[in-house]
This record gives structure tokens, C-alpha cells and sequence, in this order.
């Protein structure tokens, strides 16, 4: 299962590059966990749906109704923020893409729980632990895409 | 969504009982939601990929690979018993099977969050608010599944 | 810490009891944590607070100005109804008192945690597993805090 | 309540920084709350404690006994890394002090949820959104004990 993650509201650039991600992930047959709302997120269920891939949305309401229209699975946890760990610890790796604070959360907490982490535009986590092998920035949606299927096992 | 709650260790007829519930709930076209472990979580996620349907199992670890072997969309939650609320919120309805205390936190947790509960052979709930038509009591895997299904909106 | 457990509105008879259970769990010299918010939740602090105990509300929301007016340390979680398995979590003993569906999940998630139960006028557990001695009845605010008592090492 | 976070494990420097951080806030009244494990918190938890404040550590684990010893209240959540959006969320301010990845996840909740950062030798957020007034970045204990009372309404 790998994670996309990104911000509820983003511009066309980014959604454009979160929807090949998307399709990418479920052409590589694996499971498309986020966050189940707008933005990347939507973006992302969108490109993998069109693949026919599995989307799952995380949810930080009770109510399923709040995913978007992509989400084949929607985990209404009712945690609000708390959420979050709740979609990188799901993940076998985690692809940020943009993003606002929300998505820094997701990119610490993936690290601190050992996930590895495939940043696309993304913060720039200058001060990251000198040699961390397992934050790796790439430029393209290919490049995500393939760099996040080598630490997947998990495929449908 | 339906939610098939009972213990992580159950006797042979407690879990054919689950395993002919989990086949309903998927020939429904519902998606199946559980606790993703063992005894009556298994069972019925079997039963449910026996008649090709979707599972989710919503771990308390977070380890996705605790998973029974029929949950195809493992979410390693982390959050322990907390979980529990995260199963039955993401559900529209909720079957309870047999069951310990866990199961008796996810009917009571249900009822909190609004969502019906169909009991099968599980806790007697005898001071339940006098007349909440919400908590239904059934003697067969048919009668769960059919009350059930009564309930799920959103189909696969 | 002793956790007080009731539904968030109550009858004067049920808030009379709660409000003598905090009275005798802070004259303990045990810390009172609780839900946060009104009904048994207030009145079991208010009478901590009046023997000049320490009360802490978990509450459901990320507000902590939604804790009643008697709790000293708000924890604003933001996790909805699965803050219910922090409460008791948190506790070395859980006293239930009249209660809703929220309490009985508090029940059920304390003994899933291996937490005891002393129940005051709550959910009859018919079937609890028998021979369960951690679950024990009692008839008396004063019957509740010393069986209570008992079980909490941890004083102020 | 003001939020202290940091590593759990730490060098004397920024432990030493973490105690006057402790005992400043809790001279000023305010009550500390904290991951209650080690390192950054324990320090802070022990400087707060010599000024005779309130000191609250929010668990990851079920198990109250792993907390500090200078931790009066421990929260014993059960929920993992999830906890980190707790402490946030249950604070007015939050100090973060050197810190790996799960400070920085504390750091980006913090703001997600609306939370004043005062950050003291901590994660360099270079790219966060220009022009965000609400990370403070301090060169001494007293100047973020300073900013931090300035946000925290609520004292002992």
C-alpha cells in the first residue's frame, strides 16, 4: 500500500502531477491510501481509479459521505488530525506531493515510524538528520512512482 | 460499508456462523470492515473473499502484516483499542458476533456514533434504552446479513 | 488516577451520586479523570474540586473551553469518541455511574484494557464472562471510592 | 497549557535548555504538558517540577509507569505516534526544542491545528508558508517561556 499525500486545496500543477502519481501507483498494482479529501488527494484517487486501481481514503470525519467521489473505501476514523499517523502507518511508503502543514505532519510521523518517504515539490527538509537514506526528492511522477514501488511488496 | 465485529478467538460455530455472514455481506455487494485479526474477523473475511468481496481490516498495531490472510486493504492504525471506535464509525451498520469485550465496546461505541446493530448470538443488552429500535436481534446468519444490507447505501 | 465515568447529562439523583463519588476519590488522595464535559463528568468534579482534588477532562474535541468548569487539566484530543479508550487507558480503575452507551464502551473498553470495573447504578453485564471479578457492583458512592481506592496506587 | 516537545532522547545542552524551559513555564503559572517519556521532556518535566508546577505527559503506550518521574499526570493513551496530535491539540502554545522527526510532526500539527510554534534550536521550517507569523523562532529559554505566556490564557 503506498500513501499519497498532499494539500485539501492545491493549483492545476500540482493536482496534474498528483494524478499521474496516481495513475501510476495503480498500474504498478498497488493500493492508493490518503487522506480521502480534496487536492492531492483527489487528484491522486482520480489518476489511480482511471487505472482501475484501489483507492482508500482515511478520513478525519465520522461521516464516509466526506470523501471524495474517487474513494472506492473510505475510513471515516473520526480523529480529526490524529488521522494522519493513521495513513503513513498504513503504508509501506509515503509519497508527498506539495503541501502544507498537513502533509509536513505526514512526512515526520512516516519517519518517525520508519516508513521512507518520496518527496515531489514538497518541503525541503534541509535539516533532516545528516544521511537519511530513506527521504529521497525526485522530480517527475515517474521517478515517484517507481522510487515508491520498490519499497511496496504489497500488490493487489 | 459493513462492520463484522466478534472476538479474536471464537469456537468452530461461532465462526461458521461469521464465515456465512462475511459470504452475505460480499454476494450484498457490500464491503466488508473489521478488526482484521483473528477468530471472528477471519472467518468472515474469509467467507467474503469466497464470494469475491472487498475487506478491510482496521488493525490495532501498525503492522499491516498482523492481518488475516482474506483482509485485502490492511490499515495499521497504531492506536490500540481506539481502533475500535475507527471500525464501527467507518460503517453504516454493524454486526456483532458472539464477542468479548471488545465486541461489547463496538456495539456500544456504534450506538453512540448512530450507527444500528444487528446481534447475532452476542451480548444481551437487556437495560438498552428502553425502545431503540436500533439494536436488532437475529438468529441467523441470513436474517444479519438481510438486516444489514437493509442499512448499507453504498455498495462496491 | 481513578477514572469517573456517566453520560454527559443526568437526573439530580444520578449527579448527587457522582458528585459524592468525586468528593471521596479526591479526600483519597487519587487524581479524578473523566470526560470533561456535563452531566455525571461535572458533577464528579465538582466534587473532587470541592475536596480540593485534581480532575482531568478528556475531551472529544480539540476545544479545551469545552471542558466544564471544573477541570483543572483539559486534554483537548480531538478524537471524538475514541477518546473513550484514553479515559480509560489513563485510569487504574474505572467507576461507572448510571451512563448511556458512552459509559457502557467505557465499560467494555476498560476490561478489553484489563482495567476494573466498580459499576454505581449502571448497565446490568448479564453476560459478562462469568466469573469476571474484576467487574464489581456496588450500592454506595461510599462503597464505590473505597473499592476503588483499593486499586489505585498512584496518589497525588 | 503550554506544550513542551523535543526528542526523547537528547545531549546535556539542550536537556539543560529544556529544564529552564520547564521551570519558566511553571513560574509563570502555566501548566506543561509533554510526550512524557525521556529526553527534552523529562528535562523539561523536572525544571517545572522544582518551580512547583503541574506537569502532564501524554503517553504513546497504555502503561501509565512509563512515564517520568516528574510527570504528575500521565495520559496513558494507547495510541502510538497518534498521540502527537494530543499534546498539540491540548495546548495554547507549543515550545519545540532540538527535536528529530517527532517534534517536527508536533511542529507541523501544531500549526495545522492552529497553534502558536516557538521554536528554540529545533527543524529550520525554511519553506514554510511565508509570511506565517505564528513560528517564532527564540535564541533562549527566557525568550520562549516569554512568547509562550504571552499565548497561554489559562494558569493554575
Amino acid at each position: 500500500m503506498i500513501a499519497v499525500c498532499g494539500a485539501g486545496q492545491c493549483d492545476g500543477g500540482i493536482a496534474a502531477l498528483a494524478e499521474m502519481v496516481g495513475r501510476g501507483v495503480a498500474a504498478g498494482g498497488a493500493t492508493l491510501v490518503c487522506g480521502g479529501l480534496g487536492g492531492v488527494m483527489e487528484a491522486a484517487c482520480r489518476g489511480a481509479r482511471a487505472a482501475g486501481g484501489l483507492t482508500v481514503g482515511i478520513l478525519p470525519g465520522a461521516d464516509p459521505a466526506a470523501a471524495n467521489p474517487d474513494v472506492l473505501v473510505p475510513i471515516a476514523t473520526g480523529l480529526g488530525e490524529a488521522r494522519n499517523a493513521v495513513i503513513v502507518s498504513s503504508a509501506e511508503v509515503v509519497i508527498a506531493i506539495g503541501g502544507e502543514y498537513g502533509t509536513l505532519s505526514e512526512i515526520a510521523l512516516a519517519r518517525k515510524l520508519g516508513r521512507p518517504v518520496i518527496g515531489l515539490r514538497t518541503w525541503d527538509l534541509g535539516r533532516a538528520p545528516a544521511g537519511d537514506p530513506h527521504i529521497q526528492v525526485v522530480h517527475s511522477p515517474d521517478a515517484a512512482v517507481a522510487a515508491a514501488l520498490a519499497y511496496c511488496k504489497r500488490r493487489v
